[in-house]
């Protein structure tokens, strides 16, 4: 087990060893996989553990080898078909969907072509790259991490919906206690300010450009809403009473029977939690998690509040050291508040629902080609998240990031910070 | 037939009288309907048209008469179940999908029931009314106005659905003829503006409260973009090349086969358009009517423009003249550009896809009370239209009035301006 | 109004005053709808009242005018696109499910269709025609009462499914009261028993060849099974238990939530039954109706027995007088058994559920043509019915007669006799 | 590898040997799969291949081991929930369409649960049985034999949807060569047969009870329908047109877009068929395999023909030797025909679709218990398929043998034996 103070600050190392500390990070979160877990895709946004490793690795097969490695073969003339995701100008791929119906290649295999990969790539970047390809790898190495938080998400889904309800480790550790943080607002004077990614480092094409947002005052909560605060809403009727709800919300209510957010389950007269350690009693200090949009939304006009903009939140966050609980504590879980005297909770633990529409930013360029398909074309129907969460790498994040999701989305690690 | 120089400016009239205008005005609406037509709900989104007249003529009980008019009693006690649309806190109602199975009421029954409630309303209106309650009534007549044009785009679609294709009216009168308009872009530069509704008339909640927003330097096209203008990205492979769209919006064209706007239809080699006047040649000089936001956003993609936002837009049409190709003039379709040398089409002919999500202002309140369903909580996963169309009346309309709907919609008269 | 003492026996009326008969039954059947009503599909399997007075007149266009009779000219050139219901030969359709889509062709143009039929049909059986003609004719008149049995079947359908619960007609008579008749089994011993249609009248395809069959000693109930026998089942749990149901029936009870037949509303302590004169309390004595084949099996099974075969059915009705409650009696609901003495209610009433398929009989032959496609194609997949029912024309009914739906079927006025 | 010679007889063996022959030949079948092949399920009708194995264990320890050994404790307490497979008398258990979701338990623990099992069953096997006790494991047996079917049946269609299209084993052996078996018909005269089972051996309850059926005379066709023929009916048009089809299978060839058997593809101009063994060129001698009920029908039509009937089907059959292609041989896959002077391919090879619905017999009386849900509760919109298959195990197998399935399966060995 690779111990997290190793990890960081992994942006400091040279590439071709960046690129192998990125790369065995993947292996190593699917090494407490049973070989059948890799398989399974428990829903359609889910994909099987084994695809991912594939994915990832055929990003770097087709960016990189292909177009700049003299004399690369491909590992599979399959592959390509395979394990495209989304990228309609790379021709025709295998429907998402059906991604858990595929038991060939085996997860051996999929290993197998993760070396033959990785040996290709320790040859390209034995030399000094240009700077464009210096820029691929580096996003690909990106690509690779969103996919790490998804593979845990994912796995996360996969266990959940198993009757067994099996843990994936069961040596995970312990979370901090709480340490007593009454409800508090922070207030944030308005104005003009740059919004989007300004430094040299590397951002995704959505973060940019940067530009002037006028914001007017406004006050964002120290820390996350809680279990115990949003069970005071269950049991208050929120999930019976439409005044709360926006109409689509409303729907998926009634549709989809919601009475908690996703992995809460009530035993008797006890809720309980799904987590990555399995069934555990809930802990109301600890922050809500896995709850859509529409329940954050909810929850904050029940609360008599609103969500903040994306705007508003990293105004207020782009001053703050990004610390937090990452992926890199192994607790792949959301800590409880540590104190109420600054902003708590604002990296790290779960992604921060904001009230903005996933929308470019003025004067937004996709990158030019395939890498291009990469974020712009989903632009359309999403809600903006903010901050990462405790199964995001940390050295993924940066105050600008934008994370995206359609608002009915509760399999990822999304909670709630009130603003007003 | 009422002549529209008859119709405006109905906002001076007294409240009674405008309240017997505006009503009649959705009676003449419906005076070339065969029975039938009234009763067909040709998709979810469609209305029967004897449904639009009960609707509301319900709005009037339930949140006038019932409450402030002594002794007022309802037309029919199942009629707040039948004809209220989406207020949840007025209890269960009949279910949207099913509006088209209902013979009954009938159309007559239906006509009864509104000149009940237009003498109730008439001696409501007898003395003067509170504020709030004058503010209501004009709540109420403005939302008539939203079910008259819905009433002629649904009506439109009834029609256009039938194989015999069917004209609502045969006699309306011929569209201007074109004014030779090329291409031509109108500069605007960036600063603090104010949006939102600031004057002391009628506005709905959403376009509330004014507020301060920065915009960067833009540009906006003269006029609309036209039907040839649109030809020429069907013919250049536009509706198979996945590039240009979003890929929500890919996957519309590709599941929903669309292969040009609806209600364009090619027969041998020539295309042909569905009008509330009949099966006519498409005439390329006309703009280009309903699109999805998809199908607008591809155009400007494949353009190498961009739609407007919506603070761009009204920031631009703030200080316009409000006039334009509305429905009091009864063409009922969007006319040609009359020139390019000042902004055209800004209002009436078609509504303009911005870019803008449909998302509460800053410090936005719903009304309170059931009205308050009215606009709020519909703010998610729909963007925003502007201007107005051939079938809004004109008094219906202002520069901070914001329409919105799905992405994917497109029996709306819908169309496009590109900016950049 | 029609006496029923004017209508049969139709069969020994010339040709041509037979035609003016079951046309005129037609129009008389739709006389007291509103014009409203004649519009709305209420489900996929229902057919708007005008759909089926222009279908019935476009199968004596398209197969006796059109072929036969000179210098015919179509009353309309898209009729036959948008009237032909399932006969693939005659080349493309208007989908059935979007038949409640179209108001147009208004009521009126379609009975002026009808007029401008029966004028050419009056010119074509002016003179004598040759046997194959005149079968044809008789066909169409068949096809015609099976259409008057879906008016009535459908319009209750389209009344009941409104909140308003209208009638179809207020003035119905009274159903004739019971006379006590218990459970009484009548034996009928075995042997080899010629079944299908042996006379030279009219008959169905799918009712020849006639052809010998075994049959064990078998016993039938005297009289159907009540509505008060019914409800027994209902209260022991019937529909709650998995143990009477076929496992296709366990599916459409638990995911359509069916509770009770068709129809039947519990309102407080009370069942209520919708019928085609209005909302009325259950009657006990009268026949079940309204159940589909799973719940018919399912009663039976619970009552430790079975439901007939056809056979069974056909060999112990062959020799009865062909009496019963028909629609020409206007009550338009099955009455209560009679007596027990002998078999009972064996024609009229309700159509009996058989526990056989509808399936060829050995030597079966689809009639030549187009109208081959009339019963062979739909050989799979739906249960026999024997009998008639209270809304099928006496004239229309024989005991070889085979009626079919799917097993989930409820609409239809379908019930339940047992046999052991 | 068990060689084939050493199976049969199996039903001489006593009832322990014979349990453990079964049993292993069931993880026999397994031995090619890879770990992640065990866990796939390709369609709703498919089960994962661990859940086979779980399954078939599962009956022997609910029906004998838990009632009738005492001390015995079950393996797993959720195993009841998560392998009973319809048996709702049993309790709620785990929605069949989501098999394919769950990677524990895994592999190795399913076959440990097997070797838990068939260490109980060793136990009480050892003393002698009660005769009704013998009845339910001889049951056990056959129960499994099924699943073996299933197995490699679902092996099948697992690999098939896989576009790397794996085999499952590359070293089955080759077929026996064709013999030239020109089409010939066998004639059968009429009269009344006994139809049924009637020794002493094992027969499902639905084989029950023997009864007379009185036939008229009636051909057979020597061998049956071959791939040749097929394709034959294929290049006429047969997928487009209507008039061959029934109505409902006229509705599933354009929904489904069917244009060959299933496992049928078309590579340039060539036809390719999926096998166990592989991608294989189209063997035109071979029978046709993988038709539905609606295409085998649609090819008897074509041809001017139809299909037997199941009580002619057994009349024929009846007095035949049991011999064929079965199972054991491990083709899995039908032979050519190896001559046509007597009836050739009746056991064995595919199983043949009749034209008789899946109804009960004349006093047939599911058996008592759980185990009663077996058969009986199936016998609505199926129809029967008689002979066996490739796939089938011998000793599984007689002529009264009636299996059933929906008319649009097509992933079952089921092929075309025409009759008139």
């Amino acid at each position: 087990m690779i111990h997290p103070s190793l990890m960081p600050p992994i942006t400091a190392l040279p590439l071709v060893e960046r690129y192998q500390r990125i790369r065995q990070w993947s292996d190593f979160l699917c090494q407490p996989l049973a070989t059948e877990d890799y398989v399974i895709q428990s829903m359609p946004d889910v994909s099987p553990p084994k695809w991912h490793l594939a994915h990832t690795t055929w990003f770097f097969e087709t960016f990189l080898l292909l177009p700049h490695l003299p004399s690369y073969e491909v590992f599979h003339p399959q592959f390509g078909y395979l394990f495209n995701s989304y990228y309609d100008s790379l021709g025709q791929r295998h429907p998402r969907p059906q991604r858990g119906l595929l038991s060939r290649p085996t997860v051996e295999e999929i290993y197998r072509y993760r070396d033959y990969v990785d040996a290709a790539m320790q040859s390209l970047l034995a030399e000094p790259l240009p700077d464009s390809l210096e820029a691929l790898v580096v996003l690909g190495l990106h690509h690779e991490q969103q996919h790490q938080e998804l593979l845990l998400t994912d796995i996360k889904h996969i266990l959940a919906l198993n009757p067994l309800r099996p843990a994936y480790r069961s040596d995970l550790p312990d979370l901090p206690p709480p340490v007593p943080s009454p409800d508090r607002w922070l207030d944030y004077p308005g104005g003009l300010f740059t919004i989007g990614h300004t430094g040299s480092g590397f951002a995704f094409d959505n973060e940019l450009p940067p530009h002037p947002v006028y914001l007017p005052d406004y006050w964002l909560a120290a820390r996350l809403v809680t279990n115990g605060e949003y069970l005071e809403f269950i049991e208050a009727g929120g999930y019976q009473q439409p005044e709360h709800w926006l109409a689509e919300g409303w729907v998926m209510v009634q549709s989809q029977q919601w009475q908690a957010p996703l992995y809460w389950e009530q035993i008797g007269s006890s809720w309980w939690v799904m987590t990555l350690a399995g069934l555990r009693p809930l802990n109301e200090a600890e922050p809500v998690c896995h709850v859509s949009y529409y329940e954050a939304d909810a929850y904050a006009r029940w609360a008599g509040k609103r969500l903040p903009t994306e705007a508003e939140w990293e105004a207020a966050a782009a001053s703050l050291p990004l610390t937090g609980n990452f992926a890199e504590h192994q607790y792949y879980h959301p800590a409880p508040a540590q104190g109420n005297t600054r902003p708590d909770q604002v990296f790290g633990d779960v992604w921060e629902w904001t009230q903005s529409a996933y929308l470019p930013y003025p004067g937004f360029q996709p990158a030019a080609g395939a890498v291009g398909e990469y974020n712009g074309k989903f632009m359309c129907n999403q809600m903006v998240l903010r901050g990462g969460s405790c199964v995001t790498p940390q050295s993924h994040i940066r105050p600008s990031y934008r994370n995206f999701f359609p608002a009915a989305t509760r399999w990822q690690f999304s909670g709630i910070r009130l603003a007003h």
